[in-house]
């Protein structure tokens, strides 16, 4: 479960559900057929704009926003270390029953290419494609957010402008206008809270999230291409904790 | 027939029809005149913004939108196979007859090439500059919609201002402000429900078109020229289901 | 003469004259000291944007996006064939007189460092050289554009800002202030217009043209270094034929 | 102590305080509930924007922007030629005890690895990795400025719209209106005042920092690859003081 | 002097002048505090973004923008011909005496490395760390003025919602709203004016310089290394000369 999104969600919504309930009637704030356009206008546009198993998949998608995942660095690297070292002492191919055990797909498929004696320029080709395919099915996530978080305020400004018409059209009544007024700006509302406090954070916490998974396998890749060259253990070190900040390694 | 487009625009546009009748009469919203302004005058726009020629084929273009693309990723790898195995049993001259009865052009002149013996490094050449000519075919699509999308709420403040201007010259009777208030705002109205409900989302919908097509045509080239240099099968295949995501993929 | 630029400036300013007229005295718009400030605004933040020759430059460029530009890609092809087949049965030298009497002054310099025997390498760079500079002096035209489209409105808030400040603090005479805040706004009108109706419009176009025209630049080299090396006629027509939609080609 | 920082933040907030006070009571503008939404919700997003550590790390991100940091260019280029002379003179060996008591971490790696007999192009593929992961490093700072910059007017004008929603459903006295109005748009001021008199400054203090540290890094790898590679002292002067302002240089 | 510069000043404030005595009491729009605020706020934005040094640097760099710099390619091609030909006939060594007395230090620098017999490659890599050197500190300048020109309207709806925030507060008396929004609107017009006829137009005008002396140092830079090579003048001639508009030229 990731903490801060989670965390930030209550604070942010908690804060304007105080704001809301201080300065007069919450209830003010509830509008079913306003939150059916933004959210239903919304969703629309991004059925237009992504096919439908992409926007299926939203769903899964922000599922991954809440989920953890700790990527230690450095229990990386010493396995790493350990392939590099076994290697060294007892050739590629006493890696193998380890190699198979391995959970992570990525470092496996790598691990096992290497131990079949592929060249390393052929193991870099097939994996960087293998990186890449991630990034470009991660972006698509990313890109689903920041569309809903640029059609929903334009939603918004939709519903204000049907409910400005409707009260202008519609002026018998001077003090009717206010409160006309005041259901016409909840759309706008809504869609300013839809995008700012869900979508366009989670399309960053999604970001932030491919490029840390990206640069792991950034640096796994490099782990094999030097165990395949049959680099020297310690060059291989000061390599992969280049991707460590500077007071958690242990080098230097 | 894409459904995602069709659902899309029903859901969009059916909900702001009930809003629109819900809170008044919704003949308040038609107006020929404002339409006429905000259509026309972003079409013009557009006219200058492109040469004719390219201008026309907007109709065409966003029929793509509308169509269902099925690139079944498992086939057109399962078709690589068979053909990398034929190729390395009975060698490339043997594909030539399947290959001159493929539907799809880019694999047919990719796969005749390498029968004719070209270099890989010529393959490539050539392959890529059609990948190129039809990634920038695409982008002109693209373009136009994001065009369209910025020209249509401009034109809409267009048609609010005139309408301002008229309504703030002949103010002799208070009583006509509202109304007259409401047909100006009527034109942004056009604008942002056009540039938002869409403009924007075809244009998402040709660029995410586009991406799958220069997607599939990349995997082929891989798929080409791996069979020009007669590579193992196996390797081939690790290659191609790069392009696939990983649960789909039966290799690992 | 380019048909679509002429036929938008008149269908969009046609439009927005009926517009005019339609709801009032057309009359109301014309006011010559708004036109001043955001003309000649956008002028002067211009001529600081630019150097004088530059800016200058404007009314011959302008110029170019009313002028008609056909680029028959087949025929240029069928030269390049004729070329390439002469090339081969008589030796280069026998182009020599065809290629003195070219109009197109690229094509003319690169097949004459061909026929002097330029090593392929260094007629790329050279030409490479021309497309770039060719591609910076288009560039600036479509970024003068871009800055006026820019400039326009925002020298329209401007006015707008003038106007209301007079009208705000000489409010004696109530029935005044909507005649005011009519003229007030008005150059924001003239600013929205010109940068959405003429400006954009025009960059577009010019950055179209210059995409063209680089394009067509792009093919001939390909085709220059094609023949400079020697390469059979029938891939010479499969590489540049790339640069034909599909469905104009005599090919595959 | 950066000077600019604290005296660009005295100036600033000193002004709008001198503002605030000259036109009526500042009290005015202080409004803990507003600061609450604004600074709040601002934070929240960027829990849900940022994985927890991350977010935690923007209090020591923000001291960096205080901090002074003096990089003497002339000062390493003085460095680096007394270690080019006794290189050349004595051997790569004889600069170990000076290059272990080097205080900067980056140019101790790069000299060590240099000094243990690493080939240049090794040598730069490791140090080049660092430089990478800093400029990543530090780029998440500036980015996390950057989203509370954008968050910050965001959710002022959520609080806005909260604000005139209730004032407009309660307007039973009109004399209210103007207050309830009023403190509506503070959450406006807030978020205003906080995106650009503080978040954005300091992300631009952050980007400059980071590319200043970024070009010091290079120069330094510049200069051990010099060195490993026994370059003459004069060339690796000339590379050098490319770094360096024309005036402030000895050669040339 | 650079002409455009002072003549679009003196266009764009003279007309905005003369619109401001027009339409009322020019002094209206006189207002010392507001002044303070936008340029005061402007400028302490400023220095929490730039380091003080940079900071500081910003008057320096304007008088940039009214300095001319007339770079005639014509007699740059026409004296490297000059050193070409003498090169090919004299030897490297004979330009000796001429190069120490060029006034342009990047020209002097490269020439000088060719004499003294460097390779090509080590050239070029020198010379264009100093073309790159250059583009970074011209871009701190275009970078700074940008800066400003977002701060400053930023800085304008500040001082307008305070304006607003205390004329709502304290309204006793509806004949003093007028007045007071139209002081409140000041500070916005002074955003306004600054960041559209200042700012961004000397950012602008700082970009074509810089771009211009890049592209006379890439025309240099080829140049020298073509000597170095010991071309051919009359392809030196060719390649020079694609740094001229066409219709400048003395070849083809």
């Amino acid at each position: 479960m990731d903490l801060a999104t989670v965390l930030g969600i209550l604070i942010s919504f908690g804060l304007i559900g105080t704001a809301l309930s201080m300065g007069g009637n919450p209830l003010f704030f509830v509008d079913s057929a306003a939150l059916l356009i933004v959210l239903g206008g919304t969703l629309g546009a991004a059925l237009v704009h992504y096919p439908l198993p992409v926007a299926l998949r939203v769903l899964s998608i922000t599922r991954k926003a809440f989920a953890t995942r700790l990527h230690r660095i450095d229990l990386v690297i010493d396995q790493f270390m350990e392939f590099a070292h076994r290697a060294r002492r007892e050739g590629l191919l006493s890696l193998e029953p380890a190699v198979r055990n391995l959970d992570d797909p990525f470092l496996r498929k790598g691990l096992q290419l290497t131990i079949d004696g592929l060249e390393p320029d052929a193991i870099r080709e097939i994996m960087e494609s293998e990186i890449a395919a991630l990034e470009t099915r991660h972006s698509m996530g990313v890109d689903i957010f920041n569309a809903l978080a640029s059609y929903a305020p334009a939603l918004g400004l939709v519903g204000t402008l049907i409910g400005l018409v409707q009260m202008l059209r519609s002026m018998n009544d001077p003090s009717s206008i206010g409160p006309a007024m005041a259901v016409a700006l909840i759309t706008t509302f809504y869609g300013v809270v839809l995008a700012n406090l869900v979508f366009l954070p989670l399309a960053g916490k999604l970001r932030h999230r491919s490029k840390e998974e990206v640069q792991l396998m950034e640096m796994q890749l490099e782990g094999i291409l030097a165990i395949a060259r049959g680099e020297n253990p310690r060059i291989i070190l000061e390599k992969l904790s280049c991707y460590q900040p500077p007071r958690e390694r242990r080098t230097n």
